[in-house]
């Protein structure tokens, strides 16, 4: 898949109808994936993103410690790798291996990109705030990158050519993305 | 719509697809309603969501000072009242009248829920954090209604006799609920 960079201007278009992600983060040679649901864009102008993981997610730990991790976002042809990686903990499993999913170089965090996903953010935590059973995560993107044939101009192009995301909406049940409409 | 008291433990499953929602608040005599699309649950036990609203909207003042809200969850056959709702400042209009939408009485918060919403969650807010251009505001689920056809026990019942949630894409661009799928 030949990535191109997406401007920061608009990131907050590829999590803002709520689909699943795959969190990447990467703490002293050791690095896991956790697939998501509880994210989203909270601020244009610095583009912040929070994310909510729970205290019990070895994901949580490698974040804490080294301040950034990546968005990742997927396409309905990874559901059984989303699955997968929301199913195991990364404390036993190298999830990349288990999941047969490649890990490329990021440019402004250590913690490595997933090459099968259609969108990559590259993020820095600026705050962290303990709340409930979970952790809110505040990050600011610092790039992104995207398969062009995933969109048109700036918006997502779905259910063209194969295009879905995927939405959790419990246990192993997912929602696929449908029709788009315009409201006028 | 007749609707039932639904359970708190699962009041996330309404939000964890990432659809669009009404927020409704009230402050000394003035109602208000604001389309969002960045909100989203943060914590299990307690019940906990965030909603991250612009610091020059109107509803951000009438929140600050109330310290209370609903997430009111609209389906697709409100997408003109949705759309609407996000167009205007409730500084000039009632949104009430303009989308021609029912305010009902709730049990904790003074602020009124949407009649014509298929489930409505009442909130309080228990912590406000000024992140970028947006507040973010974390507030704990105290009781939560549903219109009984929209779920299958606790879950979703999604695209089943028209039942299908909207999902902001940007501008005036929404997606549509797709089909409901099991990962293996």
């Amino acid at each position: 898949m030949i990535k191109k960079e997406f401007s920061l201007e608009y990131a907050h278009r590829l999590l803002n109808h709520g689909c699943v992600v795959l969190v990447t983060s990467h703490f002293r040679g050791i690095n896991n994936i956790l697939t998501l649901s509880w994210q989203m864009p909270i601020s244009s102008r610095p583009k912040l993103f929070a994310l909510a993981i729970s205290k019990k997610h070895f994901s949580n730990k490698l974040i804490r410690k080294s301040k950034e991790l990546a968005i990742n976002v997927p396409g309905r042809n990874l559901i059984k790798e989303v699955h997968l990686c929301g199913s195991y903990s990364g404390k036993k499993v190298n999830k990349f291996d288990k999941a047969k999913l490649s890990p490329i170089a990021a440019n402004f965090i250590t913690a490595p990109l997933i090459e099968e996903c259609f969108a990559n953010i590259e993020c820095k935590v600026r705050n962290m705030y303990n709340l409930g059973d979970h952790m809110l995560f505040i990050v600011e993107a610092l790039r992104v990158l995207v398969d062009p044939k995933w969109f048109d101009g700036n918006f997502l192009k779905l259910n063209d050519s194969g295009i879905e995301t995927l939405h959790h909406l419990g246990k192993d049940l997912y929602m696929v993305s449908g029709a788009v409409i315009k409201a006028r």
